[in-house]
């Protein structure tokens, strides 16, 4: 029965073998995703929505400690605004979805449905904001965004459409947007090293990578499995490009106008992606406990004279573990072996099993996730045990992780080494130039892009490990999602 | 000074004399919402949107109990999948946004903007469930629909693009999926009644009312001050029509195929527009205790000398009051009567003040928003007078909206009392013979539509008020928004 359950289950491909096919079993059978007759976009199913309104919940809590609020802005955006900031419209409008028509009724304008929100969000800036009183403005919103790539849909990596959050701020000085920019940055890797248990490099992107309207977008980039980098959300300093195109001024203290400056910040469900890469593995994927909806399973074992004793024992320990929001697993028609196939495919990070030779006993035998380990437990001391060791499975996932990065990334000196890691499935990081040109040639040759530049190095004078001109600062170069 | 704030940040109209632009100028002076370039659609602005976080929060908590989850589903459908449900698509199409293009591609078919999301549901309903055992299946989703309506806009009540919850579930027998219709009618009725402290009348609708694919439609009518009734939500038995169209059949304990029986059902942010309007005065919104994010704010009152003492008290009488998430005003370049208009027209419902009066006598002011009422407390009992005022605040606010639907609600029996009724702004109730030929000439008469049939009458042989056949059961009717 055990090794039916499996079967019917669960993953057939190994993450090693082949990680493409792996991951899409895994979304799909774990029920996080599945598609729709709607070309590149899906539905994001509970399992998966649970760790997004985790996600919000945690964010939120950090956004308005820091005095953002949230707000809703309309889908749609008439092309005469988008159109209004040139790198801007340049860089979201192969991909934009447009309305044209509307029931029978031609549209006067077409509406582009959005890809971003800048132009929307600071249409209304301009007529909101009128003194120094009104500063900082500091608006997040959460939505969805569509962006008509026409490369291969990849579950959260790659879809159609995508939720994300949205902050858009507005300051009187520069020095202030610039702070805020990274203050956002660090609430980011927060979330993600602490709570999704991921750890990245975080720094700016060079000119060409940057978003379309900075003056400079900070990243954070991950390393998958599959060796490839993935953007995990980004945060960007605009000047007063936005601000200039759509004449968002203030009167400063001594009643001088003066144009504010900006920021813009997001990430998305591809966060979810990105959990399921790193931390999942040949049974299903596993969800880190910090953002874990239940982050417990109790599974009763019983023979028919046991059966009400354990039952009950069950749901006792259920209370005394409320703060877990635990899964009593009391289905009928399923066995336990079942029942543990299942849950570790869904990732539940720690599961109780309870029989009646663990009532005489007085004990309950955890079982972690992450690599299987069985702990027995006497019942009096269950809340403490349970406790440690969902912190001991985030701590231990993160270090998993974190080693992994340790191990797969390489410092190249020189255009061999460079070739020789990226075809290894590395990320390289080594002096570079800086140069548009040269980071052209490196994509060219390698299909490695320059994923980051990381803050805080100290300059040096050093050679381009590819093209041999001088170079100051170090970056990290992958190819990616 | 004080009538200087008034002047520029106040409400310039008496809601009695000209609702229609009290509630505009209510809505944009609280910063509830603005206009944007994007006709019909608005911004929901941070004072408003903490409203509809609040209304998540608690409608989330009732149906996550009840073991719904949330989802979310792709915002475009195909119009092949669009078009499956006849009734249903009849319905909408006049209102549907269509995408066509997507960057300098034409689609090979196009994709309506999501109005609702019952064709793209089922279309995964049919691929997700089997068995018996995969029902019943419970799913939410928090999302914005478009309608692209063309008569005249009002924000919250009638936009072209607005957010809502709508809830998809999926059941073995009809009983089932009827209770469950029933279940969530009366989680919206506690919602609207017992938080936004709106009383509604809450039944079934007409043939000619009902949702486009339901075999019947529960609705919550609210009479707002203009005389006008407002449909605040609504829960659809939608029988097999769907299942049937889409293929939605498990096996059931006996091996045997059938068909589900599904329910959906829906609540909009127009709910943050009844609210305005059924509680708001001449000095702006008014939001119910339970919903309001801020519940208190404390309004420091000092001069040079006294201001140290007096913000110092303030700050620890706010942490006293934490949970009631109290906001400290402690701007120093506006006076307390100032900042009592401002948060007056944001809808705070309860004021503190302090000052060096108070402090010596060790007291503090409370000041009931509804009605103004000043209530002088001693410092050492303030949590408990706070709670038991706020308590006082909601249970007032639906005392009266109560007393004006009764008030304004008129029983009928001829169509002479009728017409007078409905032309003097009442709500009228009588005995009507369902049928929608009387129907369809009751609304080219009087411009009034059917609002509700009452659930739980009992029949009677009585004649229709309006055209004398005969009826069972009484209906309500009014102008509606």
């Amino acid at each position: 029965m055990v090794e039916d359950a499996k079967k019917q289950l669960g993953i057939t491909v190994k993450k090693e073998e082949n990680i493409s096919e792996w991951y899409s079993q895994v979304i799909q059978k774990a029920k996080f995703a599945d598609y729709t007759s709607v070309s590149g976009c899906m539905v994001i199913r509970p399992n998966a929505y649970a760790i997004w309104e985790k996600i919000q919940e945690i964010f939120n809590k950090k956004i308005k400690r820091l005095g953002h609020k949230n707000v809703y802005f309309p889908l749609f955006i008439p092309e005469h605004l988008f159109d209004k900031e040139k790198e801007h419209v340049e860089g979201f409008e192969p991909e934009v979805a447009w309305v044209e028509r509307a029931g029978a009724k031609k549209l006067e304008e077409r509406l582009a449905v959005r890809p971003t929100s800048e132009t929307i969000f600071y249409e209304s800036y301009a007529k909101w904001i009128r003194s120094h009183r009104d500063l900082p403005l500091l608006l997040n919103q959460w939505c969805s965004v569509v962006r008509w790539e026409f490369k291969h849909p990849k579950p959260f990596l790659r879809t159609r459409e995508f939720l994300w959050q949205e902050g858009h701020t507005a300051h009187a000085t520069r020095e202030e947007a610039e702070k805020e920019a990274l203050t956002i940055l660090k609430e980011y890797i927060d979330l993600i090293e602490n709570y999704l248990a991921i750890p990245v490099v975080a720094g700016k992107k060079t000119e060409l990578e940057k978003f379309p309207g900075a003056e400079y977008t900070f990243t954070m980039e991950a390393l998958m499995p599959s060796g490839r980098a993935l953007q995990m959300g980004t945060s960007h300093f605009l000047g007063q490009n936005f601000a200039k195109a759509f004449g968002i001024k203030f009167l400063d203290a001594n009643g001088k106008k003066k144009y504010v400056w900006q920021t813009s910040w997001g990430i998305s469900t591809r966060l979810i992606g990105a959990m399921v890469l790193v931390h999942g593995d040949d049974k299903g994927a596993i969800i880190p406990p910090k953002i874990a909806e239940n982050k417990l399973v109790i599974v009763p074992i019983y023979f028919a004279d046991s059966k009400k004793k354990v039952l009950e024992k069950c749901r006792e320990l259920a209370k005394r573990l409320a703060e877990f929001s635990p899964i009593v697993d009391d289905r009928e028609q399923y066995t336990p072996g079942w029942k543990f196939n299942e849950w570790e495919l869904y990732g539940i990070p720690l599961r109780i099993e309870l029989g009646p030779k663990d009532l005489q006993k007085k004990q309950a035998v955890l079982v972690r996730r992450d690599n299987n380990e069985k702990i027995v437990v006497p019942l009096s001391e269950i809340e403490g045990k349970v406790k440690e060791t969902l912190e001991t499975i985030q701590k231990a996932l993160f270090e998993k992780a974190k080693k992994f990065l340790q191990e797969n990334t390489v410092e190249v000196n020189n255009r061999e080494e460079f070739l020789k890691a990226i075809k290894a499935g590395k990320m390289a990081y080594g002096y570079f130039c800086e140069t548009p040109k040269c980071e052209k040639a490196i994509k060219k040759q390698s299909a490695a892009t320059n994923r980051v530049i990381p803050l805080d190095q100290k300059e040096a004078d050093a050679k381009c490990f590819f093209c041999g001109k001088p170079a100051k600062r170090k970056s990290y170069f992958a190819r990616a999602y």
